[in-house]
C-alpha cells in the first residue's frame, strides 16, 4: 500500500463508503480477451494493455479498489479449462497483480488479491487438497504484497470458510463474498447462518457477489447482517452484484437463466437502476458497495455519483457526465433536451424493443449440487456424446 | 496507406467483404470518455490511451476500417457544445488521425476520415459556410493522408450533398452515409432519390448509419440500391447501423425514442442478432458492413464470424469465442454446456428482466426538422427558463 | 320491419350513425352453445334460449341491428362440419330468423339475414354452384322477410362479388363486407379494387368484419372509401372487426396467429380501446359500426357510449355503467374510486400478468390459398395420418 | 333439495369432486345487468332472464352448485350503494333463490345461500349489529330452505367467524371462504390461523374466493389445510379463485391492480390454464372447485374436463368441445388443424397484442384497513370534493 493510503479496514471503520469495480471476465470478453465457458484470465500476460485500461476506467469512475484479475486462475481451474498457453497459474496471477498495482498507484485505490471457488471442491476433493489450491494463489499475493484479500464467488459455505481460514493466516485483511442469494448457499444454508460462520472464520468484511441482480444482492447481505448481529458478532458489509435484472432467478442464480451468457443484453441495469441500488444499498448498512458481472465503467460511475454526498466528490469520469442527464442540455434536439432531468430518468420504463420476447424466463436448474456426479469437472472439453446426452436431458426439463 | 494494403474501392470492385468499426461515442460515453448531449471528441487529445485501446479492439474484433474519432468534430460543433478545453478543431482531429493510423497499422485495415452534419446547417447557414465547415476538417485528412473519405450521420440530403461535393475535390475515395430509414430524410426525400443525388453528387460508397437498427437500414440501403439501379447508375453499399432494436421508430429514428440515449440497455442487440444482421446485409448486396452506436468489439466480432466464409478467415478476436457458443463446452454446470449450440442461441427469445416495462414505445418526435426555428443551434447551455419550456411542451405530447 | 322503423339505407342516408352487434360464434362458443373449428349454428334450433339472450344483451347494449345467426349455415358447410344432428340448413335459418325478429321487435332494431364464404368456393365449385348455395340461404330470410341482407366473411373478392349478386335480385338493400386487411384480399386484390368490384355488383354498404383488430379494420374500410370516391362511385361503409389486438397478424388475420382461437384471452380489448376504435371509424365517415368475434354486449355498449353525442342517447345497458368509469364513485375502497375518471382508464396501460409470453406472436400463414390443394375441403374430420402430416408440417414453419 | 340428490358433505365424505359455479357480477357486468362499483344484485328482480341464463350456462359447463346470486345483497350495503328502485333486500335474495333453485331442477346441482363481508363491519359497527345483516338474509335462505350455505368474501377473520356462528345456527352445512392470499387476512392473520378459527366457529368447508389467481389461492388453502392438520382439526377443502392472472398482487390483491375493475382484459386466463388450476387444486386435496370473478362458463367447463377422469364423465357443454382442441380437426386451414393437439396448447404462451403495454403492474395499496377512518362506508356518492382529494393522493402514491 502507497504511504498515506489509509487501508480497507480503516476505511470501512471511519465510516467511509468504499466503492469497488465491476466484473472483469463479462467486460473483457466484449472486448475480445476472454472466453466466455472456460472464463480464465490469461489475458493478464498476453493482452496487458486491455486489462490495464479497464483498471483505469473502473479507477476513474470511482472505484477505490483495484481487484486483481486472478478470477478463475487457480492451477486446478486453468487445467481444467484448456489453458494450451504454456503460462503457469503463479505468472497470471502475478501479472494481475502488477496490473492493478500499477493502476492503483495512479489514484485513491487499494488492491485486493482475489480467490475463488475451485473445481476440486465441486469434484469432492479434500479439505487439505482445496486449500493447497488456494495457498498457491496466496502465495503471489504475498510476494507482490497486495494490501487485502477477497474470497469471492463461493456456492458453498464450507469451501467458503476453507478460503477464508487460509487467507486469514497471512495478517492482511480477509473479505469474504458468496455467490448466493436470499434462499442461501447450495447446500440450503441460510444467508445469516453462511455469514455466522464466515465471520467466525475470519472475514473482517462479508456478503455476496455475482450471480443475482443489485436489489436481490442486497437483500441477501441483509439477511447477512441480520444473522451477524442476532449472533452477537460484527463485521463489515460488501456487494457486488450483477448488472443484470433476475427476478426470475432460482437458488443459483443467473447461471440458469436461459439467456446465461450470451444473450443477457435485454436485462442490463441502466445507470439510474444503478443509482437505486447504492441508495439501498448504503441505506441498509452496507458500505463497501462494487460490482460483478455485467458492470461497465459507467456502471461504477453511477453508484459513485449517487454516493458523491456521502464521499464529498464526484469521481473522474463525472467531467464527461452531467448530473441526472444533464449533458441534455446540450443536446441539438430540443424533444431531448427536455429530458435534463431526474424525474424524466427515474420514472421511464425503458421498453426492450423486443416485442417477441417475454419479461421473464424459466430458469433451467437441474437441481445438482456439489456432490453429484454430473458436476465432477473434467479436463477435457466436453466430448460429442456428452453434448447429446445433455442436448436430450435438458429437452425433457 | 500502408504499401501493400488495397484502397477501399479496390477492395469493394474486387467483391471483397469490408467490416467497418463500430461507433465510438456511445462505446466510449459507457467508458467514460465522452459526454452524453455534446457528444463531442476532445478524448482523442486528453485520454488518447482509450481512444486508441477501442480502436484495437475493434482491429482484434475484425474491423477492416479505422474510422478517425471525428465525429462533431467541426469547430461549429465544438464551440456549440461547450468545448471549454482549449484544443482547436484541428488538434482533435489530427490527433483522430494519429490514433486511428497507428492502429490500422497493426493489421489489415484502412483509415478513413470522416465528417458528418453541422450546427451551422441545422441553423440554416448558406452552402458556402457550411461548405467552409467540412473544408477545415478535410485539410486536416489531407494533411495527414488518410485512405479515403466519409460523410455520414446527415439527416438531409442537401447537406450530405454539399459535404460530398467538397470530399470529392481531394480525389480520395468518398463514401456517404445518410441516417435515415425507409421513410427518407427529414424533408421526405425517398431513399432511392437521396441515393441517387449522392452518386450524383460523386460518391462512390452509399448507404446509411446510425438511427435505426440493423434490419431497418438493410431495408433503407436496400431501397437506395433500387434507386440507383433504376436511375441507371453504380455504386457500392455499406450500411453501420445501431445495435439498438428499435421496431417502434418513426422517421427520425431512436433520438426520438423515450429511452435515448441513458435507458437504451433492454434494446442491446445479442451477437445472435447481429448474425442475422450481416447475412441479410451480405445477402442484399451491400458489402461495407459495421456497425454504429451501441456497437462493442463483440459485435463487429459477431459479422466477421457470420461472414468467414465469405472472408475466408476469422477475426483475431475469435480467439476468445467459440463457434455459436461452441465455449460453453468447457464450462463447469452440464445444463450450460447443453447450450454449446447454434439452433439454442438461434432460437433463443431473450427476457428483459423488467415485467413492469414495455416491449415498444411511442416515440416523441415533434415534427420539427431544419428551417424550423426550435432547431436554431446556440452555444449557450439551455437556460433554465428554456428548460422549463421544454418540459411544459414535452407533456403536452 | 315493423311499421314506424327506419330502413337502413333510410338510417345511413339521413347520416344516422348505425350501430351493429357482436359476432355470435366466439360468444356463445365460451357459453357453451358452439363449437369451435366447424362454427355452425345450431344452437338456433337446440338452445334458442342461449341465442335470444345473447341478442337480447346486444340490443339492451346499443345495437340497431340484430343479424341472423346463419354463420356458416349453408348447407355445404353443415354438411362439412359434422353437423350430426339431423336438422336441414333451411330449419336452422328459419330459427335464427325468429330469434332475431322477436329481440329486434323489443327495441329499434332491424334484422339481417346474413351468407358467408362457403367451403364449396374454396373447393373450386363453379359459379353457379356457389351460387345456388348463396340461394338456399336466401329463400329462407325472403320467406321471413328480413329488413335486409349482408354477405360478410369473404377472403376472396370474386366469391363476394357472386353472394352480392345473388342478393342483389332480391330487392333487398345489401351490405358486403370482406375479412381483409389493408394488404387486400387472399389473391391480392387491394382493398380500393375490392371495394370499387363490391359496389359496382350493386352493393350498397361496404366494409369489413372479423380477422384484424378495430383500427386496422378501419384502416382497410378507409382505403375501400378512397378507392370507391376515386372511382366516382358512391357508397355507404362499416366495420365489424375483432375484440382482439393483432398487431402482428399477416394477410389473413387472427386465423394464423398461433393463440386462435383458444389463446387469445390476453389480447382481448377493453372497453376504453372500445372508445377509440368508435370514435375513429366515426371521423372515418363509416356510419354502421358494430362488432364480431370478441365482442361481448360491454364492448357494444362503449361503442354506443362513445357515440351517444352523436346518436342523442345513452343504450338502455349503461343503466348499469357509469360514464368513464363513474360506478366506481360508490367504491368500498377510496383508491378505486380515485379511479373514478376518464384519463385514468384513457393513459391506463393495462398489464397482462403473463411475465413468461411476449407481446407479440409470428403468425402461422402457410401462405395457401384458394385453389391449393390443401385447402380442398373435405367432410370428414381430419384423420390421424393427416394430423400427423399436418404437425410436422408446422414443426418445419 | 330435490329427492335422490346427496348433500354437499355426503358428496365430499364420498371423496367425489364438487365443482362450483363462476362468478356472477363480474360476468353479468359484461352483459349489462350489475354495475361495477356498487356491484350489487338487484337483477335477479329486474332482469330474472339473464341471471337464469347464467346459472344454466354454468350448470351445462358442469357446476354442481348453483350459488344464490346474492353477493352485496344485504340492507346495509343495498343502501349503502345507491340502490334507488324499491326493492328490499329480502325481495332481491327470494328472488335469487327462486332462480337458483329453478336451474338447480334442471340437474345434479345444489343451491348455496351465501352471505358476504358487509361495509357495517369496516365501518366499526358492533357484533351483535354485524351479525344481525346476517340474519336478515339468513331469513330468507331458510324460508326457500336452500342445501347449504356460504359465507364468503371476508377480508377479515373476524367478521367470517361471526358469520359463520350465524350460519351455523341452521343447521345446514355451511362453507366460509376467505378473500386472502398466502398473505393472511388484512390485520395479518395468517391462512394456517384464519382456517383453525373458521373450523372452531364451525364451518365444516373452508377456504379461499375471489382476490387472487387460481395458483395463488390454491396455496392459500394449501396453508389453510396445514393449518387445520397441525391443529389436529378436520375440515374440507374449497377454492373460487379469479380467473385473472395475478402474479402482481400484494396483500389486498386484484382491487388494488391498477387494471382494476376495467382494464382487467388481459390477464384472463385460457381454458389451458383452467386444466392446470384444476389438477393442482385436486393433487393439493381440495375438493371443491369452482370460481369467481372472471370465469365465463367455458372455464367452469376446462375444470370439468380436467377432472373428468375423477368424475367419470363430462359435463354437458362438452358436446361443443373437443377434447384439448380436437374440434380444431374440423377446421377449414390446414395450419389451424395441425394446432389439435394438447402439447400445442399446454406450451403456448399466448402474447397479449399490446407491445405497449408490462406484463406487471404495480398495486396501488394505500396500507388502510378495518379501522381506518377511509374505510368508513357512506350512502352517498362520493362527492366531488372527496374525489378531488382521491385524485391528489392518488398522484402521490
Amino acid at each position: 500500500m502507497a504511504p498515506g493510503k489509509k487501508g480497507i479496514l480503516e476505511r470501512l471503520n471511519a465510516g467511509e463508503v468504499v466503492i469497488g469495480d465491476g466484473g472483469f471476465v463479462f467486460a473483457l470478453e466484449k472486448r475480445g480477451y476472454v472466453k466466455a465457458g472456460p472464463w480464465t484470465p490469461e489475458a493478464t500476460v498476453t493482452h496487458p494493455e486491455a486489462v490495464r485500461q479497464l483498471h483505469r476506467e473502473f479507477l476513474r469512475a470511482g472505484a477505490n479498489v483495484m481487484q486483481t484479475f486472478t478470477f478463475y486462475a487457480s492451477d486446478d481451474k486453468l487445467e481444467n479449462r484448456g489453458n494450451k498457453l504454456s503460462f503457469t497459474g503463479a505468472q497470471i496471477n502475478e501479472a494481475a497483480c502488477n496490473l492493478a498495482q500499477e493502476v492503483a498507484s495512479e489514484g485513491d485505490a487499494l488492491v485486493a488479491g482475489g480467490v475463488c471457488q475451485t473445481p476440486s471442491y465441486l469434484s469432492c476433493k479434500s479439505e487439505t487438497e482445496v486449500k493447497a489450491i488456494f495457498k498457491k494463489q496466496l502465495d503471489v499475493f504475498i510476494k507482490k504484497n497486495v494490501d487485502f484479500l477477497i474470497a469471492e464467488y463461493f456456492e458453498h459455505v464450507e469451501e467458503a470458510v476453507w478460503a477464508v481460514e487460509v487467507l486469514k493466516e497471512t495478517g492482511k485483511p480477509v473479505a469474504a463474498c458468496m455467490c448466493i442469494g436470499p434462499e442461501g448457499d447450495m447446500h440450503g444454508v441460510s444467508p445469516g447462518d453462511v455469514a455466522v460462520r464466515l465471520v467466525k472464520a475470519g472475514a473482517q468484511i462479508i456478503g455476496v457477489n455475482c450471480h443475482f441482480d443489485p436489489m436481490t444482492c442486497v437483500k441477501a447481505v441483509k439477511m447477512m447482517k441480520e444473522g451477524v448481529e442476532k449472533a452477537g458478532l460484527k463485521a463489515h458489509y460488501m456487494v457486488q452484484p450483477l448488472a443484470y435484472h433476475t427476478p426470475d432467478c432460482s437458488c443459483q442464480g443467473f447461471i440458469d437463466l436461459p439467456e446465461f451468457p450470451f444473450g443477457l443484453e435485454p436485462r442490463i441495469l441502466s445507470r439510474w437502476d444503478m443509482h437505486q441500488y447504492a441508495r439501498e444499498a448504503y441505506n441498509c448498512g452496507i458500505h463497501y458497495i462494487g460490482g460483478c458481472c455485467g458492470f461497465e465503467p459507467y456502471h461504477i460511475r453511477a453508484v459513485a455519483e449517487e454516493l458523491a454526498p456521502e464521499r464529498g466528490y464526484l469521481p473522474a469520469a463525472s467531467e464527461k457526465h452531467g448530473n441526472w442527464g444533464a449533458g441534455l442540455e446540450m443536446h441539438t434536439k430540443p424533444w431531448v433536451r427536455a429530458r435534463a432531468r431526474r424525474d424524466y430518468w427515474e420514472n421511464l420504463k425503458p421498453a426492450s424493443g423486443r416485442p417477441l420476447c417475454p419479461s421473464m424466463s424459466s430458469p433451467d436448474g437441474w437441481g445438482v449440487t456439489k456432490g453429484h456426479s454430473e458436476l465432477m469437472q473434467q479436463k477435457e472439453a466436453t466430448s460429442q456424446d456428452q453434448l447429446k446426452q445433455l442436448f436430450d436431458r435438458s429437452k425433457s426439463h
